[in-house]
């Protein structure tokens, strides 16, 4: 008889591989797998009729379903966007049931901690990929660091979701592997971190234009940039006596450099709504955002010429198209979405690649060293990405680890910061799935 | 006795002219006059013992102490920022008062159209300066070309709340006269207008960089910028068959290029708070903008040389002072309004200007014709600034009309684009006031 039953709240995209390790771990776990989601369909679809498994339709805004479905759980995993954790998290307080996220910690999650902690709960969250196994594998190597008494003086640390090098046929060297949205919004929240012992405030006029270039062995070479809110870390991570305190975002060479030329056009604006988008043309668009110049001057007064690669990047992008916009209505940013869905499209044979990678300067007895740590990962397919794999596999072991009591006592709102938290997880990553990161260590003299 | 009671909601520095004018005119108008602010004292300075007058202390979010000062009044003028309108409206339709207000017209307000009318209620808004005057005297001209046949092909209107020239002693050419805060705002939302036919969205990153000058004879040489949204006047203005249209925001020559340079740092930004900041020197602040380059550096960057006016301008702001910034916690843009009240302050002795310009080109019987109206206007002294004048005295006109039936049938939500408001309103204004704009007509050749 079944003792457990996993509540998963969300089928999307990105619950594809956690669904199926849960069900995959069930018969081990003695658990029932239930997957909610406003479509019905869906939830039944990743379930794909496996035993252990039940779909379930849920309205997460009908307060009586969800405390229902809260209530039948022994644990809850919510993959639903970060705004709408809370409800779901005030319930697994009150029905006293572990919850399992990957967003980022919002304020109002963070003032549950006391109550959690009085609870006995444990809610683990930032437990994907970025945030979640950045935050694990960086913070083994810093508390290894400080066991030896090492001074840690400098940490970046950068991830992105890419396409696989042999399947990287376009000039950007990006596909969508993840959702649009966040990859045509990003980085316009200022941009915080620690240069040198200063803090600095990097506006998203200027954050692609700064982007910096990072060559990492075997690998390849990247753009890399701010990326939110960095200081908020320096604190958890121990890292107060570092200089510089930097996590961002990966892309491919020359991807930053090309976006800013849409970010500086107005492309990326969502603070506003084009009504009849439908009745313009793709070149009609594009040149809505430019007052008295041509898209290619606009490209040269950004500092490109015309047979620079950012100039065959934007070309590649056809905004100049006499085409019909398909989208009826939306802000700039949703148009250049729908155009770039298109453009970006993972096709069924292409492979997406996440590729991370963290940079530590420290002193040790005297001497200064600099420590490099990467993970690359290639994907199994177009539903077994890179991406689903790196998300939903910390997430999955978490709650099975959280269901079989491995984390102990911990109780409270964390991030998987905590070597209790992070040891096992990151174990199994590295045991059962191969994610292992690549080191190297060189005095810097 | 009085059978009319005028109420008055807010006594800031926007109201006192409107309260002069509404006291002085008590007599003939058979009303008292009541002041209400969440500052008593503040209402009864304004007041100033008056024998008409009243001050009433007033919690706006008290919503049976809002009804009950409604209730009590004749007509209602609100002059709480827009966002707080809604609440008054929906009294005043429910209390049958009419409302004047200098507010952009919210979609809240817009709803209450139908309501309106059918309870026989006039509510007026965007009866100030700009928005107000600016709606009436273009359409005063509109209306009149139209009559006589015209085709109006290209609209242009800019306001500006300026220095006065013999007071203009410092390199930026302006002082704050007006809310600081919506003057380190401005522009934040996408500038949208219709350019020879093509619709424009010019967003903040390039908004002050593509800055036109203006000339404008007698006046001087002025930087404009288009701001928030002019195509939804397209329509109440009847210049369906314009090609060119475009409301916007004047300053001295010169201040777009300069300003730009700060908007670019990110020193406008209000998306973030800089906790303890007064522990932060000036320089502190401005150097977390500059990731690895010099202020000089970054504003030869945007293209002014170390000689230029810009680069004078933005020295003589002392954003590299080692003085301790004052302000506790902050957006950037709150920071760097409290520097700026330091160096734009008007002083005693200081008079502001304002300015208003409107350029039609218009084709009649063949023939193309360009028509300039200019409006320019200094102030009294430091409390009767021209832009207190200039937002106050149409507001009071229009209570004074209203109260008096000179606005005939007209009911519903409104602007004053319609004759039976504008016409009264810039009568007064003209022969009471001398505000008189100056108009010149040439033919396109």
């Amino acid at each position: 008889m079944n003792t457990n039953n996993i509540l998963i709240i969300g089928a999307g995209r990105s619950s594809s591989v956690l669904i199926s390790y849960m069900l995959n771990h069930a018969k081990e776990l003695h658990a029932s797998v239930t997957v909610a989601d406003a479509d019905l369909e869906l939830a039944q679809q990743k379930i794909n009729k496996h035993a252990a498994g039940k779909a379930l339709q849920l309205d997460i805004t009908n307060a009586t379903a969800l405390a229902k479905a809260i209530k039948n759980s022994t644990i809850v995993v919510s993959m639903l966007p970060a705004h709408l954790h809370t409800s779901v998290a005030i319930n697994c307080l009150q029905l006293k049931k572990n919850l399992i996220t990957a967003s980022y910690i919002s304020p109002e999650m963070k003032a549950l901690n006391d109550d959690v902690k009085k609870a006995g709960l444990l809610f683990i969250n930032e437990c994907g990929l970025d945030p979640g196994i950045d935050h694990m594998s960086a913070m083994k190597i810093i508390d290894h660091l400080h066991a030896q008494k090492a001074t840690i003086t400098s940490f970046k640390s950068y991830c992105g979701g890419l396409v696989a090098p042999q399947c990287n046929d376009n000039p950007w060297g990006y596909k969508f592997s993840w959702n649009p949205r966040n990859v045509i919004l990003a980085g316009q929240a200022t941009a915080k971190y620690l240069l040198n012992g200063k803090v600095k405030y990097i506006n998203y006029t200027n954050l692609f234009a700064e982007a910096e270039q990072l060559n990492i062995k075997k690998l390849g070479n990247f753009d890399v940039y701010a990326n939110r809110d960095s200081l908020s870390y320096i604190v958890p991570y121990g890292l107060t006596k570092a200089q510089t305190v930097v996590r961002g975002t990966m892309r491919e060479k020359n991807y930053c450099k090309a976006w800013n030329v849409l970010v500086q056009l107005g492309l990326t604006d969502d603070s506003f709504v084009i009504e009849e988008a439908n009745k313009m043309r793709v070149v009609d668009f594009t040149q809505s955002f430019l007052r008295d110049i041509t898209l290619a001057n606009f490209i040269k007064k950004c500092g490109h010429n015309s047979t620079s690669q950012v100039s065959k990047m934007i070309a590649w992008l056809d905004l100049e198209s006499t085409a019909k916009l398909k989208t009826t209505k939306g802000t700039p940013a949703q148009i250049l979405q729908s155009l770039l869905e298109v453009k970006w499209k993972l096709n069924k044979t292409d492979l997406d690649r996440i590729v991370m990678h963290h940079a530590f300067e420290y002193t040790l007895k005297g001497k200064k060293y600099n420590l490099q740590s990467s993970l690359a990962r290639i994907g199994t397919n177009q539903i077994h990405t890179a991406m689903a794999e790196t998300v939903g596999l910390p997430l999955a072991i978490a709650t099975k680890l959280c269901l079989q009591g491995k984390f102990g006592k911990t109780t409270g709102v964390h991030m998987p910061t905590i070597p209790v938290l992070y040891n096992p997880i990151l174990a199994e990553l590295n045991e059962v799935f191969g994610m292992e990161f690549t080191e190297t260590v060189s005095e810097i003299v």
